[in-house]
């Protein structure tokens, strides 16, 4: 007999709205398929409000609410107003969706609830890297104690599963390093001073199309990618390092000649994430800019898309490109969450 | 509590000897991190010989025998003489490892050795792509009736886990085409062409190292890609083509003026195998050598190493990157099968 789950969603930006387009979408696929059957029974949202109702909500309502701007207070049933923390301990969902916008450096509110959460013998599935970079192993400790499951696939490369890959995909093979890249909007500004644009225009490209914030710090000086190292150096290599464990250089000191004289060189710059376990033992990490040669399938990588390649016992280096953020690709990296933790709990 | 297989070895080449020294020296990391207990009862080989004995045998012994060139009837004990299709019947053997050397066009022998062993209620991997060609669907469904697995993860690009990753690693995606970089061989010799070799030099030196038979038709006409595109149409789009429902051209045609023109216009020539599902449900399926953008992925695969894109619905394409040869990396997809088969038979 297979389960039902019950989700809530703490949180419902892009990232909540674009799951569940995808839940709806794909619900009969899902239950064929992949026995996955579900209904979300909450939403709360510190701007948004909130709605509960044990039976289920009707999440393309819901949806058109938030949509046209409205308060989920509009939706025509259930419990109203409870927050963050009452509806993850005090409603019967069993799986909370934790999506709530999160300062990256504290890890917070999101930290607190995916602990609350876990704390309760709730499965946590979330694409918050805060909490993931400050305590990933703590977390996932406090998961198994509760017997519960904590997935968080969407916080390296969005939708693009890479942490499900390293750990079903690569089974078998011992993985000792990494390197890839690891954020889009620097490598879309690489792109872009490849065919001679400026690095300030690219970047102002950038920012008109989305892929970088009005402060283009955390992208640009490589703290966004460094995050992400420190993530794949815990949860792939088994390591137990933080922020300051990391060489950094961001791209800004990059020059258009720079980008030139490479080509004339057949090399190509790109900002590289990468870690690699030491003889002894320990781990080099760093995001450094490096010059490519084109054989590198990393070299080939181009615009907003990212890349990571594995070093493997077996295979030698095995390399995954895909899309590395997007609305509908981080929601999906969720789904990916959900299916993994149904077939888990199933086992 | 977990299983033990019993494996048993039908053809002891390169490809069983590489796993069979992969299982020997991973054996406790296979039972610690993945509860993947086995024992090996029998060897089978039609030159070597053959040895069975139900309580498991030595395989490092096995190994030194082979590497001898002793056969199998010097083992100190258990039985000998039996045939293929008596060690897959009449043993106690769970699982069937089938790597005898079969005809890709008939799928013989294998094809005969695992209709034997599904029928028998016996699991089967394998790595012989003939059998799967053929009737991939048949030999699933004949699996399915007897409640038994079987694998094939190495038959399209070694232990670079394809049908891994569009299984469980894309889970929940639609996918509704691919292309790539499937023979190694081929690209092997566009690599030294792009660096200013002939044709036929560069075929001579790929014979040198191995990558290409003697008969080099397989390779460089296409049919092995071709077979490999059939095989993941099938698998992947769930399409039941055959060989002759594929356009083909191989690269035999590709002059080193065809190679520097595309260095020209800033693109490369590869061999590529690909399918897409069209509007009306149909399948185009080919392979062609292409000249594509050094922005392309793709393009930056060079020396023997295989490559795959596949479309899907929430992430656009996403690419894999990983060798597609080679003895231990072809053994090694032996035993990305055996822990899919671990995990499938425990849940």
């Amino acid at each position: 007999m297979s389960m039902r789950f019950k989700l809530a969603f703490i949180g419902f930006g892009v990232v909540g709205q674009g799951l569940t387009e995808i839940l709806l979408e794909k619900k009969d696929m899902l239950a064929e398929k992949y026995d996955f059957h579900y209904v979300v029974v909450a939403v709360s949202d510190i701007m948004k409000g909130s709605v509960y109702d044990e039976n289920g909500l009707n999440m393309g309502e819901i949806l058109s609410l938030v949509k046209a701007d409205k308060k989920l207070d509009e939706y025509p049933s259930g419990m109203k107003d409870m927050d963050s923390l009452a509806t993850i301990k005090d409603t019967n969902a069993d799986t909370i969706i934790e999506v709530t916008f999160t300062d990256v450096k504290t890890g917070e509110p999101a930290l607190t609830h995916i602990k609350a959460a876990l704390n309760a013998g709730k499965n946590v599935v979330s694409t918050n890297k805060g909490p993931v970079v400050k305590q990933v192993m703590d977390l996932l400790k406090l998961a198994e104690k509760n017997n519960v499951f904590y997935g968080f696939e969407g916080v390296v490369l969005a939708g693009t599963p890479v942490l499900n890959l390293a750990e079903y995909t690569l089974a078998g093979n011992k993985i000792t390093g990494f390197k890839g890249i690891l954020n889009g909007t620097t490598n879309y500004i690489l792109t872009r001073m490849e065919e001679g644009m400026s690095y300030d225009d690219a970047l102002k490209k950038a920012q008109e199309l989305g892929y970088a914030e009005a402060d283009p710090t955390g992208d640009v000086e490589g703290l966004d990618a460094l995050g992400k190292v420190v993530i794949l150096s815990n949860v792939v290599l088994g390591k137990n390092i933080g922020w300051k464990d990391v060489e950094r250089k961001g791209i800004a000191g990059i020059t258009i000649e720079d980008v030139e004289q490479a080509k004339a060189e057949g090399m190509r710059w790109k900002l590289i994430g990468s870690a690699e376990i030491q003889k002894d033992g320990s781990l080099k990490a760093k995001v450094w800019p490096q010059k490519l040669p084109l054989s590198d399938p990393l070299a080939g990588v181009n615009e907003a898309i990212n890349a990571l390649t594995f070093d493997t016992d077996e295979l030698g280096p095995v390399t995954v490109v895909g899309p590395g953020a997007g609305r509908r690709e981080t929601g999906f990296s969720l789904l990916i969450d959900l299916l993994n933790m149904n077939r888990k709990l199933s086992e």
